[in-house]
């Protein structure tokens, strides 16, 4: 409840479930920001995507910058990183989604995220779905896909100097290692 | 795990999860209280959730007043608030439900609640239900309610003072705004 | 976010999601511990849980034992709780899981459970998984799955002195009655 929001961090994680208002906190955390970059991991053909991506760019307004990516997250931000910019990936569970969809090495990628982050030459805010707080799914997709998620989740909290949850737009600070 | 209870805010959100003991403990703070209302929202044709209202009389003893509306929360709240009682909403998820299956418009419902809560002349507490912590549900009804009930979660807890989120019985103050 | 490893209160409940790390976590609270026990309730012809099991062991090192007993709970810790060991349960939700197959009043056992713990002479932790935060299941077992767990966490939480809940990995103090 205190004010999380100057100076940003290298790395921050906003976890938070669906409709929690994870997205919106974590662009409140960007308001100060001079460059500000969504970084959108939807694939433009997901009309309901679109659709959000659209309602995303009206409600942050006109300073920021929005890049579609859903796969190379890490060439991606290697590239777009920089001192004076913060990006904002919303988010990692629908890439994750995407690199399933992809019979992608999810092991191998999430390995290839986390080694890439600390030479990131700017800040970036990561959101992302918990996804693990229910009955176990019927299907073996869904239970792998939790998993795949949880995994991810933890990866990144270990390496973000600030962690955030959101529940019913509030934020929880879980870890504030600055 | 500071003591939460006095004095009750104007209004109060108690968020968590099915079997998490939001009621219970949300009873827990209307225990000073005069004039304690009940407002369920259950419907009374469903058994299980008549044998929970029973229940729930049991429990919390005869100073309790309880009024069951399945729909017209804004009415029935507007009626019965009053500065010497306190009026205990159980649950806002439920009422979601009912107004869903009556084809409501739901965002239009969201909004007179949220519209409503400033006028209302004493204290209420809201329950309501965390449901968007698990797998994306596979139908596509599901996914609305889920949808919806985020929204209406964001929007009681943008207007509580208080917001508390509940855990295996044990409270987490997310919001204290007095 | 404090250190909360020392010393370990009688009773510990380490609460989160699939793939939280909720595990690993109630392992580290027992890394000074000379003498610590891992209780699987994990069932041994259960393929997915014999490798979970058999990681769990590498992971953890030469100075664990390992316990296997996938129902009697109560019998198990009272002959092996001892104050110059600690025990780590994992998992209670499988426990229940295993005795919901095998028809138990599960009432009766979380209350054995309950009934057992002021008596154990020496300090356990369980972990345990919270399963309410999703859309409500379709099929009536797995709604009696939720609300059994949700109960039993309950049951727990009121008695251990300690209780976190683990999202991405990182603790969130619950619950520090010692």
């Amino acid at each position: 409840m205190a004010d999380h929001h100057h100076p940003l961090p290298p790395l921050t994680l906003v976890l938070g479930g669906a409709r929690s208002g994870k997205s919106t906190y974590a662009e409140s955390l960007l308001t100060d920001v001079a460059q500000p970059v969504y970084l959108a991991t939807a694939r433009a053909g997901d009309g309901e995507m679109v659709d959000r991506i659209r309602l995303h760019r009206e409600r942050r307004g006109a300073a920021w910058t929005t890049i579609e990516e859903p796969l190379d997250l890490v060439g991606t931000l290697s590239r777009h990183a920089h001192p004076d910019k913060a990006i904002l990936v919303d988010c990692l569970t629908l890439w994750l989604s995407n690199l399933m969809l992809e019979n992608a090495d999810i092991g191998q990628e999430i390995d290839r995220l986390a080694q890439a982050l600390p030479g990131l030459k700017g800040p970036v805010l990561f959101v992302a779905n918990e996804v693990g707080l229910g009955i176990v799914p019927d299907n073996a997709m869904a239970r792998a896909f939790r998993d795949h998620a949880g995994r991810l989740n933890q990866s990144l909290a270990a390496r973000c100097q600030r962690v955030v949850f959101v529940a019913a737009g509030l934020p929880l600070l879980l870890k504030d290692s600055r």
